[in-house]
């Protein structure tokens, strides 16, 4: 953690970090995280979550590794496959990838819908009108009127025709429980965890394992890259995607990386 | 960091997080370090840097390693051995060990000195009366008469008859650059950090590779149980540890305990 505290606090502006710093990546996004702190995006604990995902990424080596590419292009297929494809938004992914959430949700024709472990009406609108800044022009969650099953009242909260009726959701950053409990929905389910250990990749069916910051943007690429393939092209993408696989390969990295 | 979120951040009052949560340690350090945010001791960053550690932590086993143990039986030891100890607070050290801390200083006879990254006038008092509330007499560091050469002019403050002529300090959660200069002085440093290749603990004297809850207590426990003691058993004690396969040995656990 010392490392660390050697960057400076002080930048105002994300413009303002150099970006051929060794550590620009980093910088970005507790850059970005802090921001959202400040501005009741982000719940105090999205940062401590996001120190711990940075850690993870520092033994990844900050790069997006061929397994975890796989992945997106089987996130792609997935989204473009689907017939509701839903983009999950909590506090860190509001702070982290505004924009690269709603891009990747015009590429493949999803809704973006807020889902917060710490559920208020400020920050509800907080989210909702920083995604509206960077481009969204429908935001789902704020009429929260169904429920997951099997999760406790407060984190269940979804919009019917949102998440409740989607068929692929793209949970980033989510918590295991909510991401047990959407698989128990039969819903296909991406996650974006930088933790191969965690039990939300363990259950998703596409575990991304990779900084949310690099995946977002290159599963928007992915599938402006797939927009105009078949049904069955799409579908072997996603057959030869092997979820156990993508989460071995993470884990060697990460003891081998060290 | 998905596994995070599943844990409540309603939780007022450390006693309410129950003793035998599997995650107990890292539920009370995160409690300790929100209230620190919250209280103004912590710096935001701080938040995240203690949840970058949490993922060491994680790595290591959430325990301390016999490696570390032997690393904290040998700052024990420098520090009985010195002539003036200091033990350096910044702001997630007051937040987490307030009270560890200011024990450990009674048990070595060392100075309390508090020594910011973001160093504000307001955060230095709210770190001095937390101490104080933890049973401080006296704290270090409000003067600031005197600069760490090779440091730029703010990391650099220290008082002159703290920090400045300390022989052996303790410098928790330290950054790299001013754990570097603490060296440079000549200083015996005993750096704890949870990453093992950190600058910090790789130019400490005493790299003690452990989470800061467990640390101090431990340190200050060898104190007492050496407080009677030679000089040529204490010396003893701190020939015999080897720094470089302390650090070793916390890597490799981090490796195979993933």
């Amino acid at each position: 953690m010392s490392e660390y505290d050697t960057i400076s606090a002080e930048v105002d502006h994300e413009e303002e970090i150099p970006e051929d710093h060794p550590r620009y990546q980093d910088l970005l996004t507790r850059h970005r995280i802090e921001n959202g702190v400040e501005k009741g995006i982000t719940h105090l604990q999205g940062m401590h979550a996001e120190g711990r995902g940075s850690a993870f990424d520092y033994l990844l080596g900050e790069e997006t590794i061929p397994s975890a590419d796989e992945a997106e292009r089987a996130a792609a297929a997935h989204l473009l496959l689907a017939d509701h494809p839903v983009l999950s938004i909590n506090g860190n992914v509001a702070a982290l990838v505004p924009g690269e959430m709603v891009e990747l949700a015009d590429a493949v024709d999803a809704d973006l819908e807020i889902n917060l472990f710490n559920r208020t009406p400020e920050r509800m609108q907080a989210i909702a009108d920083h995604l509206r800044d960077h481009g969204a022009t429908a935001v789902k969650g704020l009429e929260a009127d169904a429920r997951i099953p099997n999760l406790d009242h407060k984190r269940a909260k979804v919009d019917a025709d949102g998440i409740y009726e989607a068929d692929v959701v793209v949970v980033p950053l989510e918590d295991g429980d909510r991401a047990e409990a959407l698989e128990e929905m039969g819903k296909t389910e991406i996650v974006i965890d930088l933790n191969p250990l965690s039990r939300s990749p363990q259950v998703a069916e596409v575990p991304v394992v990779d900084n949310i910051i690099r995946a977002v943007p290159n599963i928007t690429e992915h599938a402006r890259d797939l927009a105009d393939a078949e049904t069955d092209e799409l579908q072997s993408v996603v057959e030869q995607f092997d979820r156990e696989e993508a989460l071995e390969a993470a884990e060697k990295r990460i003891r081998d990386g060290l």
